[in-house]
């Protein structure tokens, strides 16, 4: 029985839940490690308090997800089955009478939901959400080195893309540049849209990277992450192109300073919000605290936005095994845009720092 | 008043449906020209039989929202405003008892509906997505420019692609240098996850672009698409490296001939799965019916799949001013893998191709 399993039975039984079906491909991965996207077929796992689990996908896939090591049941639908008939006989077969059964809310649609309310009347659907995003958020070892790996390509991707810079580029060169490398390396999939932003693009938060030509003393900013192996990495980096004027200096190095302390006082036992207020009251003691208009940090594994979330008025404990990003940032209408984003794994008494690209305020000639 | 706004007012006073709340940002493109991705922010627009309808939005988005032509209100809500007490409020004011509302059941989550279903005591909720695929089955004029100027930007990739083949490369390299020089001309969203596949890869239904390098004899084959201002353009290609042998030009020219004579019979007043079939029974007389196992193809417009659907038993008839696919192929594992596919205009007698690539059997040397 594999640990995530073995968490969500126990939640079950905790709460008296007959059963769970999940269905996103994220938490179908967390909990399988089947990554696969089935488009409008049905994928799922069903999850009962003693009853064997089974997972549901198109008979296409059946072989790849009995390869990643699910021990279970696999059940596959071909496109003539009606996947809502199979689901239902399987479930009722483990458990007769299901009063209760537990949904992503936030990803089940209503057409779906419709499927279940018809066929397992008086079933009271609750959300499954809360205790996935729990379970999820304190990682092991090996989902430590897979965002290690992920970050490694994120270092990789920032190098590439300032090795680009140059006169009279644009922005989405420089994207294109970045994600043809990554490419090259087997990475194909980032875990978001790759920002390039320069100039005025980066001081502005609704920036969106575009055909503006990166022109001597603009800052340039990198913000983007790859996916590795179904876990994200997420950097953000600014640097300087040809030259950089007094302001602009002032407000890199108090993003900079702000992120570096914010880190150095990540540890189990602070809460959240005791990280993102080290970074703003440095901010905001410059000069800029209207100028830093977000969070400090997001959760990230199998999302790259996950728990937990880095506030300042989230009073969460963190403890070991808890990655987020720490990305305080000040944006000043043409003037500057400036962010610096790091990857942290919580140690017992610390932190690992997943990203390592250098950011000391960079000159690039 | 726009002419599609117009038909879905109409269609709620022909079924006396209250109201129509439409969330998907297709959609929500289709009808306002607005196009824009509002993550876990709530993005809708309502409306109803005579009350003027009325877009909801972030705070954020508004003077967007307004830029594009949309002539009604705009409400924008901050992340402080409870979105959905600001829809109820909005929505009751204009029609005070709504005993049915339309909603896009494949995109509205559960936990959304819940929202509607508390604040709309009684209502009943029916699916929007029919009338709405209907609406958008046939295209205007403006909208063929667009899906004509999006497939000549595929045809540009392809083009690209098939200049980047060479010996050593790998199908992920080629696919890094299309969406490179898509970048430099302005266009950073593909319609899908582009497809360059090589040899034994092309040959499978499920192969997926990788690492594997491009090898004298084999066949190439690019399925690709981009997104140009909301439009989305489809094309494949099937292109020998060095040489081919009889087998591969025998596949490839009963594609081909499979294509043309779907094409050639295509224009008003025929059936969908007349099409299907001119191609199927080509392939089957050739002796591989057994390996081509989809339809001939799908609409394009706004979405990448929508109306209509080329399948061998749909009995639509086809009009001016559809828009779709026609894509026979052949995949024969370990032999080749082929597969042509043009996007099509019906007009009143015909067809325009809007894909022009060329499609007679090229080796690349």
């Amino acid at each position: 029985m594999n640990q995530r399993l073995h968490e969500l039975m126990n939640w079950l039984k905790q709460e008296n839940i007959d059963s769970a079906f999940i269905t996103s491909t994220e938490n179908v991965f967390y909990l399988s490690g089947f990554r696969s996207d089935p488009h409008e077929r049905l994928l799922g796992i069903a999850v009962f308090q003693e009853a064997e689990p089974f997972l549901i996908c198109p008979s296409l896939d059946v072989n790849d997800a009995k390869a990643t090591g699910w021990e279970y049941e696999v059940i596959g639908c071909s496109d003539t089955d009606n996947p809502w008939d199979t689901l239902e006989k399987n479930m009722k077969s483990r458990v007769t009478n299901i009063h209760t059964m537990a949904l992503e809310k936030e990803h089940v649609i209503v057409e779906r939901y419709e499927q279940l309310i018809n066929r397992f009347e008086g079933t009271k659907f609750i959300a499954a959400e809360e205790k996935l995003r729990q379970l999820r958020l304190i990682k092991n070892e090996k989902e430590k080195e897979l965002l290690k790996k992920a970050a490694e390509f994120a270092d990789f991707a920032v190098q590439t893309g300032v090795s680009e810079i140059k006169e009279g580029k644009t922005e989405l060169d420089i994207i294109a540049a970045i994600e043809y490398e990554l490419k090259k390396k087997g990475i194909s999939e980032m875990s978001f849209s790759t920002m390039v932003l320069t100039g005025a693009n980066a001081a502005s938060p609704h920036g969106n990277p575009g055909l503006t030509k990166i022109k001597k003393g603009d800052f340039v900013l990198f913000d983007l992450g790859v996916v590795y192996e179904g876990y994200c990495s997420d950097i953000t980096r600014t640097v300087a192109y040809d030259h950089f004027n007094e302001e602009q200096e002032k407000i890199y190095n108090t993003v900079l300073k702000a992120e570096i302390e914010a880190i150095n006082a990540t540890k189990p036992g602070v809460q959240a919000k005791d990280l993102d207020n080290i970074a703003r009251n440095i901010i905001t003691e410059a000069g800029y605290g209207q100028y830093f208009p977000h969070r400090l940090g997001h959760g990230l594994g199998i999302g790259v936005h996950e728990y937990p979330s880095v506030t300042n008025t989230n009073e969460l404990i963190i403890q070991e095994g808890m990655v987020f990003t720490i990305e305080p940032g000040i944006y000043v209408p043409n003037v500057a845009g400036v962010r610096i984003e790091d990857d942290v794994f919580v140690t017992k008494d610390g932190v690992e720092i997943l990203t390592a690209f250098p950011k000391e305020l960079q000159i690039i000639k």
